[in-house]
């Protein structure tokens, strides 16, 4: 697939980054991870709000399980997968913008890497999320980070004021996409594989529809 | 999968609709369908808009023939789909909500069956779309039309005023899990099967996601 082929950017982008990837040992550690913080904002969505989402989504039981199944598969791959999404990233002018420093243009290595290491956590967190209050809080403050309302303030980054809703979304397709390989990597049947990238795939695109809500306006969402 | 096993609602529902669904012979004769008619209001994102969409979605020139591949396949199909859609829909409360009666609660068999006929037709349109101005603008007229600003004008429908927006993109996984038996059914390889359902995905995802302008806040699209 050409398109996941480095491009000179990634090859760059990639290369400003601190040489060690290492996964934090305490998710604390990670700033501005903050899943399971009691100082985060109640989500405006209902545990209910998410069942009948999760219904509409055909979400069940098995994706759960399937998901599970994937965070021994994926745990010792988050950095060579985020190796993965940061090319794509890097070689789609479009997306790369949102990394952008606001005045330069160019992308903030910094910030890239300080996102990088949420995203590590996220990976393992949509393996076994339990979708309790804690869980829907936590998406409520990952949709707010990406809106206009609080991108870049948790890393204090001098980036581009919003991501357009629009992207978010849409990267469900590359993000489940890439990931496929990887969950295949470990020896698991290939309708395991199957199931997992399905529970993937209905999991991320139903976190892009919940971190979406800061972008629609009043009583539509 | 018992999840699409008609509920007694389901069953009721279809009972009440006429007995023929015979896809329309001319599109023009179906009540409500204007995909190419020069009275739409050119849509508020620009060709480059869906460009840039279409590379954060990874949709391809090979997406577009497999899409193209599965109208054929798909063509004398559309009434069995739409039942199973349908079905879908008449056994979750959530969305069957968005085609009942405002005033009585109970699911408006005539606007169910006007939506229906224009469904069958997107089924095609959706196969067969080549993204030009004509299709963007007939995706925001779409979006218009599950919005407040346009729902239940077509049918002049007395329904409730809005499809909230978290069904919309989450109405991508119902729709190409059950397409997919069809993509089968007429001796496709299972790699060509593969190959349309992910492209469906793509193009659901990609169409929900520009039918949500609608419901977004100035200038966060």
């Amino acid at each position: 697939m050409k398109i996941f082929a480095p491009s000179m950017l990634a090859v760059a982008l990639v290369a400003a980054l601190p040489a060690s990837h290492a996964q934090q040992q305490s998710n604390p550690a990670v700033p501005g991870y903050a899943y399971g913080q009691r100082a985060l904002v109640k989500a405006p969505y209902t545990m209910a709000d998410l069942k009948s989402l999760q219904a509409s989504l055909l979400f069940t039981e098995e994706d759960i399980k399937a998901l599970r199944q994937s965070k021994a598969i994926l745990a010792d791959q988050t950095d060579a997968i985020l190796d993965v999404w940061y090319g794509f990233v890097a070689s789609t002018p479009e997306l790369v913008y949102f990394f952008s420093d606001a005045k330069t243009g160019k992308p903030d290595g910094a910030y890239l890497e300080a996102v990088r290491k949420r995203f590590a956590l996220w990976i393992l967190d949509t393996a076994d999320a339990n979708y309790d209050q804690r869980w829907l809080d936590w998406q409520h403050e990952i949709g707010l980070r990406h809106n206009r309302l609080k991108k870049n303030k948790t890393d204090r980054a001098p980036s581009v004021a919003q991501v357009n809703f629009r992207y978010i979304p849409a990267l469900t397709i590359p993000i489940t996409t890439t990931l496929k390989p990887f969950l295949a990597k470990k020896g698991a049947s290939s309708a395991d594989v199957e199931r997992m990238h399905a529970a993937w795939v209905k999991s991320v695109l139903m976190q892009s529809i919940l971190w979406s809500q800061p972008y629609i306006k009043d009583g539509e969402f």
